[in-house]
């Protein structure tokens, strides 16, 4: 079903050319613009034809039942759906009494831009109706990071080739009719319709709908206001039902003389507060955007990326394609976070219902690395939002006959959604992550209020739930039997070396927290002896390895395993998962996604450098990348043992992976994680970054392809510029002061307005490593201008 | 809501004494009739009170959506649920104008006695009406062994202390409302209604309905006729609609005056047939009943069970409760299988919709070890039900990209409907379990045409699946990874010992069925080198054993796993399947049900004694039998290493699970495994009888509360009864030629009409192997006369 448009490569722009029913949910995702609280996806201002009509707002979902043909102990009882809320976006036009829909009449041209740096979408068509009058509307969106509950339209009319007379419909839609989201008919019937109505109202030019969720109990304030300019026969008229609210603007336009709106929209949801309450926070935001106006709120979405870009831009040279896609990459990354606030980054963010718009591990162990350093902000707010959702987890733990916390594989409200455990729940590294991406943020930013208030509790209570998941066994190691590994191609191992690893990480990082927070671990009961443990759990913990291979087994036995037969899968069996059943893919060595590998990255300091290059060769051979989350740590991996042509055919596949649809399945809603690994594969992989020891690293290399590679981060509240060229790297400080950083282990100091340039000492690699017959990386060819 | 009732002991009878409403459906269970193709409940013949109506024909089930909230490759889209067929024993009665129902006014007295001899259900109440009228019922119900199709009901009321007018409705009733099935409401729907009309007719007192199931097309006739006699003033009466067809007599009848109705009711269904052909086999069966007659009846019936007896009998002194319960069990397991005739032998026989009404690998592995030396005609129709579903199991092995037949988990019709795949699809054992029962009937019969037409396809299938489950590794040994044993506590574990020990088995076993049939071997494309590799796996298999601990391991790695804390663990969170999550039972030591102790007894010939001591006492310690599944094989293995008091414990458990509850869902329908378990106890237990090698051996040993055993086998045509006391065991041909067994390894020829006796050598035994805290067995104290 998805056409072959492709995206013109430029710097700091995406473009839609021409018009193309088969690629609509396509560039509905990639188009979609979201703030991390309120998302909208690039449906057409008409709201058909489309895709999947998607109006988000984070948290705001419903429950349903999650059946079970044969139920178990602790299964979750519901899930949770991200709901499509009530559609502000929509602006409704008639061309004397025709409706403007471009599956009829004729498209004479179509062109949508996102505007990286201004943070807008800018829409263009000329269409000519069945009666054969042309119009041309223009209009630009945005989804204010300055104003979080606002989004704001420009619309504009005119005829081309003669008067007309225009209608335009500005509504509030609640319960719009959708594709059904679940294969599931109760679920399919509880998301259909799910809005009740509360309060419905128009006055003047501005209109409100209040609805609530059935069982979740959301109650959701939409409103809308305008501005409407045209000519004196403007007419202006109102409606409202109770699931939608309508300002219709009638005027005849003479040839070329415009109708121009300016429709401002807020939302407001709470799960406590009243409906006045909710009305009146709808009406403030509006009257607040009514007052900045439509070019008060240009200006300030323009300043808020101007200073984004500034400590989070990544140049590019070699190859313009990667530079657009990087750039595209950060931009849906900071869209689904910027103002998350302490509401979960979901895996498709705001753009679109894939995965029911659950977050998991991915939030973790891809976006927060990005965020960490170059939006701290959002990531201690995303892991705010882990702390706010511990009593639930705490009480997952206890479900499970665990201490601690048990965070939940995929949520929205902080409960364990996952109905298949032995792929959710069992996959227990989820905590770690967690705890990693606390202790990440600590040696960052040092930011003491936040590891008061919130890491301590979250690295005591995951490494609680280590302590009870793993026994130490007679010969005095720390094991952690029957979960799973990231590599969702095999299932409840013994002591998967990423997981134990992360665990040690989380354990030590526990003691750490603990000791510089004294009072807090008291708080928390957190005995010297329950601190003896963990030290002795990490210091003893099993890390498996196969001395006949040279190699580490993803996890115990592992290795043992027969290789799945490559050679006798053909390409149109993958993913391997829609064509094999579990059983055998998990009884044999076939890796869906980075398991072992993401140890060598995220676990680098516990790998000797020969021991990765060995590994990482293992694990080629057995990867057949069927996650969009593999070839980003792929490229970190590759990069650092040397496979710098590997890594770049990595890259390419990461950064790639929505504006290319390598995965077909862009239509449900971009990947943010793997849309963030496409900084990691730059700046981890390239740039060489490291903090894993608390201090930040750099060994920084480039693939032939690439002449420079220039990134900033943030470090401790200063921002620094890595500058790299084929042979030397230059460091300097953009802000802040003195900074200690380390080239290629080498102890740098770099003052600031003084750059200090070094360099890049040559590598060798072993002979590029296989991958699986059918499954290499396509070979990046650099596409530069 | 169980009562504290339980059955007086006598030898030959199960007599249910005075009426208790709570304890309605496990009497239901107890009492019900079957003969293995049909199967009805013991409802009270006027249906109610009722704890489960319940009506069934071998086979005859509906489909319905299997949901699941996260579905995979290959999971099963339909289950298949027994379905309550037309209710033909419904005998309702009205005095003075008054239901006769044991809910309202008074019963003076019940008793229902379920005579094992004469295969018959007696029933006798007084009871006097609200308006104290009191009379007395008298019925005999039986489920024809001779006439396969037959039910027949002999029933009687008289009025004790006054005339009364009594109204006899004998009816067929269709889509009796039933409490729900399934906690799935879909399936709960399909099932509430799950017949469809299609003809209804009564002529003179002859009734007959017709319906279809409406997703799995099956036709089912009921059909009815009545023979009535009363005093001159009785009027019948007739009435029929699509649900329903009624027969009324009215009469009134002086003290002590009956009104006698027998009433024959005959089945007939198929998924080909037509309407007409449906309701002429019906027609045919009822004038066949008719011309037999009740008392043609009765004796068919008797002599039908004379015979069985006379071969299977198992006599029990010095435990009178054992005695009854192992022919309470022989009863049921003749009752689910008799004339089953090539459909399945369900978990639950035909006396409850436990499970589905669904047929597991307990028929092979518990109820035909049975059969083939009590029965064996039935245990070749049981495995000729199997063949006949290999079509479904070839194409399962395809879907699962296996060779060879993969039979599913659970089943009806031959699909997997198996919902949780790593308890369910990945327990593989069944295949090498049903390739098990066909070398033991082949060592058992030496039935020729047997093993031609059924046995080698069967050996063959089910090798080569073994060959692609499993895999030679580099140092040459067999490997099977990622199965499931039959420990429901354990999952997805590599070189399970029972799974690849009863592989072996089942890889030699088709060589040598290939050899004893080259010309079946060709038309199943059987090559040497197919044979070769047969024979390669099977002696190249991997056994893991633990040296450290001097064990076998369950699997790879179970002895490395953390053992349940048993003494943390309250009685109260048994079973522990509904107190913890899979995840947390599967990675640490706790066993629902023998495994490995399953492979010493079934392939007792691959450990030494003293291994056998070492491993039963290691298992003993971590088994919880949450599972009826387990004691009996227990009490085998447990006899065998000469703790005879362990194993009379486990023989009571076993015997008595249902006649004593102790899993408190009888009322689903009786555990006909754990039933033939009661004989597998006593006879491969305290009998000693093996097979393994293909000759007879017997090691009999008594534990000391037992005086004596004496037991009938089947063994190529002749029966040979074994009675064994406290030293010395005889055993005797009673029906045909000279016979060779063992006697505790030693060869033996037995000549017809000359028992031979040898004495009973002792045994020495460790001490007792303790049990879990709170899961040992009770001490069984004999209840003898």
């Amino acid at each position: 079903m998805t056409g072959s448009v492709s995206y013109p490569v430029e710097p700091w722009t995406v473009r839609e050319v021409g018009f193309s029913l088969p690629d609509l949910a396509r560039h509905e995702s990639i188009f979609a613009l979201s703030n991390g609280h309120i998302g909208v996806r690039a449906n057409l201002d008409e709201g058909e034809p489309h895709g999947l009509p998607g109006t988000y707002l984070n948290s705001v979902y419903e429950l349903h039942p999650l059946p079970y043909a044969e139920a178990g102990y602790g299964y979750p009882p519901s899930g949770q759906s991200l709901v499509n809320v009530t559609n502000g976006k929509l602006i409704r036009l008639l061309v004397d009494d025709e409706p403007f829909d471009l599956r009829y009449g004729q498209v004479v041209s179509h062109e949508r831009v996102l505007d990286l740096r201004e943070g807008v979408l800018r829409r263009t068509t000329r269409w000519t109706s069945p009666a054969k009058r042309t119009v041309e509307v223009r209009s630009t969106r945005l989804v204010s990071f300055g104003y979080r509950s606002i989004v704001a339209i420009e619309y504009e009319v005119r005829p081309i080739d003669g008067a007309a007379q225009v209608v335009v419909q500005s509504e509030l839609v609640a319960n719009e009719q959708i594709p059904a989201q679940s294969e599931d008919p109760r679920a399919a019937a509880v998301l259909a319709e799910p809005l009740e109505s509360e309060q419905h109202n128009v006055e003047d030019v501005r209109g409100l709908l209040v609805h609530r969720t059935k069982r979740s109990g959301l109650r959701v304030g939409a409103g809308m206001d305008h501005v409407v300019e045209g000519p004196d026969n403007l007419h202006i008229d109102r409606h409202h039902y109770p699931d939608s609210a309508r300002i219709t603007a009638t005027a005849t336009l003479d040839a070329g003389q415009p109708l121009r709106v300016v429709k401002f929209l807020a939302y407001g949801w709470s799960s406590e507060r009243s409906l006045p309450a909710i009305r009146a926070q709808v009406d403030a935001a509006l009257t607040a955007a009514r007052a900045t106006g439509w070019r008060g709120l240009l200006a300030s979405q323009r300043a808020f990326l101007d200073e984004f870009w500034s400590r989070a831009d990544v140049e590019v040279e070699g190859d313009d394609e990667v530079q657009q896609a990087v750039r595209f990459a950060l931009f849906h990354v900071l869209q689904a976070s910027a103002r998350a606030e302490r509401r979960p980054i979901a895996a498709k963010g705001l753009t679109g219902t894939g995965y029911d718009g659950h977050a998991f591990w991915d939030t973790e162990a891809y976006v927060l690395p990005v965020l960490t350093f170059t939006n701290p902000d959002a990531a201690a707010d995303a892991l705010r939002w882990r702390h706010s959702m511990l009593p639930a987890a705490l009480d997952r733990a206890r479900q499970l006959d665990l201490k601690g916390a048990a965070f939940p594989w995929r949520t929205i409200n902080g409960q364990e959604a996952s109905a298949y455990w032995p792929a959710g729940t069992a996959a227990f590294h989820v905590n770690a992550d967690i705890a990693d991406a606390v202790i990440r943020q600590w040696d960052a930013t040092r930011d003491v209020d936040f590891d008061r208030a919130i890491g301590v509790e979250l690295l005591v209570q995951t490494a609680r739930v280590w302590m009870t998941l793993g026994e130490t066994d007679g010969d005095g190691s720390f094991h952690i039997d029957g979960v799973t590994g990231p590599d969702e191609y095999s299932a409840l191992a013994d002591n998967n070396v990423y997981t134990n690893l992360m665990a040690q990480r989380n354990l030590l990082g526990a003691v750490d927290a603990v000791a510089r927070n004294p009072d807090r671990a008291a708080e928390l009961r957190v005995e010297q002896s329950e601190v003896h443990s963990w030290r002795s759990a990490a210091e003893a913990m099993q890390i498996p390895y196969d001395e006949r291979l040279g190699v580490h087994p993803q996890a115990e036995r592992f290795t043992d395993h027969v290789r799945w037969d490559f050679d006798g899968t053909p390409p149109q069996k993958y993913p391997l998962l829609l064509h094999y059943p579990y059983g055998e893919l998990y009884r044999k060595q076939v890796i869906k996604q980075a398991d072992l590998v993401m140890a060598l990255f995220r676990r680098g300091d516990a790998f000797t450098a020969e021991q990765k290059a060995r590994d990482f060769a293992y694990y080629e051979g057995l990867t057949v990348r069927d996650s969009s989350l593999s070839s980003c740590v792929q490229a970190v991996v590759a990069a650092e043992v040397g496979q710098l042509d590997l890594a770049y055919d990595y890259l390419g596949e990461a950064a790639l992976m929505d504006l290319a649809d390598l995965e077909h399945n862009t239509k449900d809603g971009v990947h943010v994680a793997s849309l963030a690994g496409a900084w990691i594969a730059l700046v981890c992989g390239f740039g060489g970054m490291r903090e894993l020891t608390g201090q930040l690293c750099f060994a920084p290399r480039l693939p032939p392809a690439l002449n420079r590679l220039c990134f900033r981060v943030m470090w401790r509240g200063q921002t620094i510029r890595v500058d790299v060229t084929r042979d030397r790297a230059s460091y300097e400080v953009l802000s802040g002061a003195r900074l200690e950083l380390f080239h290629f282990g080498q102890k740098v100091a770099v003052e600031p307005g003084n750059p200090t340039e070094l360099p890049v000492p040559p590598v060798e690699a072993g002979p590029r490593p296989a991958q699986p017959k059918g499954r290499e990386p396509n070979r990046r060819k650099p596409l530069s201008s």
